[in-house]
């Protein structure tokens, strides 16, 4: 179902309820761009920190605008052993609300903007009929317009162009503007004498408006209505209306009514995602850090400096998030599937050990054929990414005994996969841990080395040419991680270039070392990304934003792992042997075993036979060789 | 007509000679952003001297992209006494040409994107079928690209891989590619035995290709020829034919001649505006200043940082300019026209005492009705700005002696309009005169004050009631200029505020003489507008541009006061005291009485009676009442 700014307000009942009654959502966006850095391997190294490339995601990503959201609402029928889906597809655009709401700026980017031209990406009904939004901060703001400019039409609370420094009172009238002003209180004089009701002014400008109200709710406390209307050219006027205390009152319910409609108009799409916030519900999505960035930012808050601050606000937005890109690269899927683009995966999943659900259209809603692909569509993207959910879930099921066709998304087969966001490229972190921190590995095969400016990725293959694989990651035009195959070799290495002029090798402890001190002697940490121009963030923290000003309330969804771990290390230590391999994937290569892992527990179902599903993998030659040459192709979103 | 990529080469020698046979042109730019600065107001102070005007547009505007290009060709049918016209309607995208080509990132604001889309503006046409430009500078890399290709598979020049550091020549393959290559070698000997003509390899990386290309161009130095290929899926991959001399030279040849044809396609739109530019036709445009200097950023180079480099590019891309704005806000128009937005031109010339030309749709090219009005359509727009012209131009010829009804673009009653571009609320300068110095009103009447940021429009006119009327300029939260309607009530100001605590009161002369204090203890002038993360200018001068690498020829376009005036006073001083009345029309006011003016000669035509039509004015009243509430409402380009 296309949704825009023509039908929202209608179709957003319809909305509230498939959310509602649904045992999963899928999501997925589309932008006006990935990347505004230089270019994307640059942006995207191969040893970054889930902490720097939170940050560069941020930096170079925020910018653009999410202007498709797709929203695939999947309900199981029992009774039918069926999914039932409903698909919706919302255009978004920030139409300014009125004179004073936000003129926001976005960039687009031409190679995305052109890719999804080609994909018969509709852009008119995105500009011309996108569904405007607010975050938090401006729904508060508007609020707050709105409630000042009603203060001041009571004559109560002052008027906002009366300096502090001034004392004068309402009472102070411009030299040049007694007149006018004297004429209009005459005129509002002389409606009192007669049968007329109302009389209207001439079109006049805001600062003599300011100076009417003023005038008249001194000079008339009660007895009048005073209000400013546009003409039809869009100049404001002002209308007097002469009332009984009643019927002013009525007028001003009405007045505050029509309000309220105009701030949830302007709200606009954020109510979609309060409500799936609010749902509580599983959130699928395919490689969808930046999905979840992107809605974050556009309709609930400026994102947060600090990594930890953006996994808190994300645990409110999204208590319960799975990322089916992380799912298919981690065991048991990992060996079965070999390309993990949405389209790619969708078709293996199609083919044996992997089922196709049964899953039908909701009645009333647009049905995709799934020969017929429409990718990058945003809401036949997100129903895909359900697809393969679904197929995958059950595919667990395979390992339990009895085996079971059905894994609902509640499942605790589910919970390994949970909250662990896909990290692009990197080598040896392959998710962003939303719920906990994040894994350390330990990096002691890696060497950091600098280099004159013409050096190319053969320069290095070639410096490291005893050492056999070797696997680079270009940092910038001077420096780079190697990525050594023994650790042993890393000492051999530094011992070599001690008297090398060209060149310099560090390694990667020493890197950090090095960096922490530049960093602490400039006094600040993380502030270095944030120096050129960049809004502000206003970010309030998680706790107050729960039960904030605005009658949101995130708070109660939140998971009780909800405070930050200072120590990234405790919190459920692996209490046998099994579960030290890790159940989730990641534990045979180089990380430090300090982290935990709710997915390295036995499965046990119904209590009954007990089938231990094991699943460690060390990173494949395929993922250390994907560099060599240094270039890296692609979109970034696969 | 509209223009796309589809028809774009197809439609070039229409375009072509609709340029050559025509009389003058109009143009219009539709783009997708005004401003990206905080607010249009802050950025455009009534008291901004030329330079800081061009620096803010500079700064805040060409980030946006120009994605509409309305030319509408004027040609004169003497016989017939009536106008020929051709209107195009180009849609612009700069398409990414391949892999290596710029990925341009543009800004799009949602106030100008949604006033785009309530006049039905398609953006589906700009971004699924936009033209591809390259400007100079693109384009030169882009061909030295090709030379560089060319030269490494002919074998000479060094492959740009082999870093300088190393000196083991083309002979080192790295040990893990050495079997490849072998094996690759093997096929090619093989390829010498059989009767085959061509082999064709498996896809290979970046690298190998560079690799074989080198190991055959030693191995096999004649008798072969060598070519990337690229397979459906846009895999690349090497093809080897076995040739003779000839027939590696006719291969060449064509290649070289398919490669130009997609030079030229990159080049792209940039070939109308070349076109234009060579033609040294009459330009005319409506408010065209920011037309005019994002068709330079956008097809010709990145703007300079200083505005006398500014001019000297502005002639040589467009030798012979006309703003219709400013037109119609000097004398004889202004006391005639009330309005000067486009639509309201329009409108005020088609009455008495103007009358509208006579105008016919060339055959074969849609016609506009202007009943119908399409404003916004830069097409439209265009054709619209040549009427208004035309119009006014004709009015001139009733002031000659016998009065003519139709006055030609190259006619000298033109010429005190040429090269002055209008400048958009600047109180007492209405032009940036792109051929010579600019006006330099004194401003002795003008106070600088500073105060706290709760400050007012209403507190600034309460401090300066005893003044009578004053006009306030806003320059930041914490600073406005006042202007005073009398000079000599700006001593009594300042002895007044001596004693003030709040705030703090400077004259005009004093507040530059602080501002250039400062700026030379930075040591820098212009720079300080350049801090954050712009694009750095790669400007090339232009007396290089002229006769640059490109061959382009621009140079002999230019007038002959291209050298750029280091001294803004002398050169053509008035002659006579009819002179001294500046008839452009600004000499009336404030500014000094320094600037050097052509249009203040006496207009003498076909030797006959002269008629002496001078053109002085005050700025009105209505002007300096423009801000008074220190609100500007409106677009930025009308």
């Amino acid at each position: 179902m296309e949704v825009t700014r023509t039908n929202f307000k209608d179709s957003l009942s319809t909305v509230y309820s498939a959310i509602e009654e649904a045992d999963f959502l899928a999501i997925d966006g589309e932008f006006s761009g990935i990347s505004d850095g230089p270019n994307v391997s640059a942006l995207t190294n191969g040893l970054d920190t889930p902490e720097e490339r939170y940050m560069k995601l941020k930096k170079h990503s925020m910018d653009f605008l999410l202007f498709q959201f797709g929203l695939c609402t999947f309900t199981y029928d029992q009774a039918e052993s069926k999914y039932v889906i409903k698909t919706f597809n919302f255009y978004i655009f920030p139409k300014p609300f009125n004179r004073t709401s936000p003129d926001t700026k976005f960039i687009c980017q031409s190679s995305s903007i052109d890719f999804l031209a080609s994909q018969g990406f509709d852009f008119n009904k995105v500009f011309r009929h996108g569904i405007p939004y607010l975050n938090q901060e401006e729904e508060v703001q508007l609020r707050e317009q709105y409630e000042e400019r009603r203060s001041q039409s009571n004559g109560s609370g002052n008027p906002s162009y009366i300096s502090p420094n001034s004392n004068k009172g309402p009472g102070s009238i411009p030299e040049e503007h007694r007149e006018y002003i004297g004429r209009v209180v005459t005129k509002v004089e002389s409606l009192f004498t007669t049968s007329e009701k109302t009389v209207d002014l001439e079109p006049c400008t805001g600062f003599q408006r300011k100076l009417i109200y003023q005038t008249l709710n001194s000079k008339f406390p009660k007895g009048l209505h005073v209000e400013t209307l546009e003409t039809e050219k869009k100049e404001r006027y002002i209308q007097i209306s002469k009332v009984d205390d009643e019927e002013r009152k009525r007028r001003e319910r009405q007045k505050q009514e029509r309000e309220q409609e105009e701030l949830n108009d302007a709200v606009g799409f954020s109510r979609v995602i309060h409500a799936i916030s609010k749902s509580g519900k599983l959130v699928v999505g395919h490689n969808m850090l930046l999905d979840v960035m992107h809605t974050i930012h556009q309709f609930y808050c400026v994102l947060p400096e600090d990594l930890n601050d953006f996994k808190e606000v994300t645990q409110c937005v999204f208590p319960r998030l799975l990322d089916t890109k992380l799912m298919a690269t981690t065991q048991p899927f990992k060996e079965l599937i070999n390309i993990t683009s949405l389209a790619e995966l969708q078709k293996q999943l199609k083919e044996s050990p992997f089922k196709s659900p049964k899953v039908v259209t909701a009645e009333g809603f647009p049905s995709y054929d799934t020969a017929q692909e429409q990718l990058h569509e945003a809401g036949y993207d997100a129903y895909i990414t359900g697809l393969c959910f679904i197929s995958m879930a059950n595919y667990l099921g395979t390992f339990l005994t009895p085996p079971r066709a059905h894994i609902p998304s509640q499942s605790k087969l589910i919970q390994p996969f949970v909250n662990k966001l896909f990290l692009m490229r990197i080598i040896d972190i392959p998710y962003l841990n939303i719920s906990g921190p994040d894994l350390q590995p330990k990096r002691d095969h890696v060497l950091y080395v600098t280099f004159p400016k013409e050096w190319k990725t053969s320069d290095l293959y070639q410096l490291f040419s005893a050492f056999g694989n070797i696997q680079v990651s270009w940092i910038d035009d001077t420096s780079a991680f190697v990525c050594l195959s023994q650790t042993d070799q890393v000492q051999i290495a530094i011992n070599t270039s001690r008297y090398a002029e060209s060149y310099r090798i560090q390694t990667y402890a020493e890197y950090v070392q090095g960096r922490r001190q530049v960093r602490e002697s400039q006094g600040h940490s993380t502030q270095s990304w944030d120096e050129d121009g960049w809004v502000k963030p206003h970010y309030t923290s998680p706790s107050t934003v729960g039960a904030g000003p605005t009658g949101y309330s995130y708070g109660h969804n939140r998971p009780s792992l909800g405070k930050r771990c200072v120590s990234p290390i405790q919190e459920e230590q692996p209490t046998d042997g099994e579960a030290q391999r890790h159940a989730d994937g990641w534990s045979g290569y180089t990380h430090s075993h300090t982290h935990s892992d709710t997915g390295s527990k036995k499965i046990r179902t119904d209590g009954k036979d007990t089938h231990t599903h094991t699943v460690t993998h060390t990173p494949t030659r395929a993922a250390r060789r994907s560099g060599p040459t240094g270039f890296v192709y692609g979109r970034m979103q696969e």
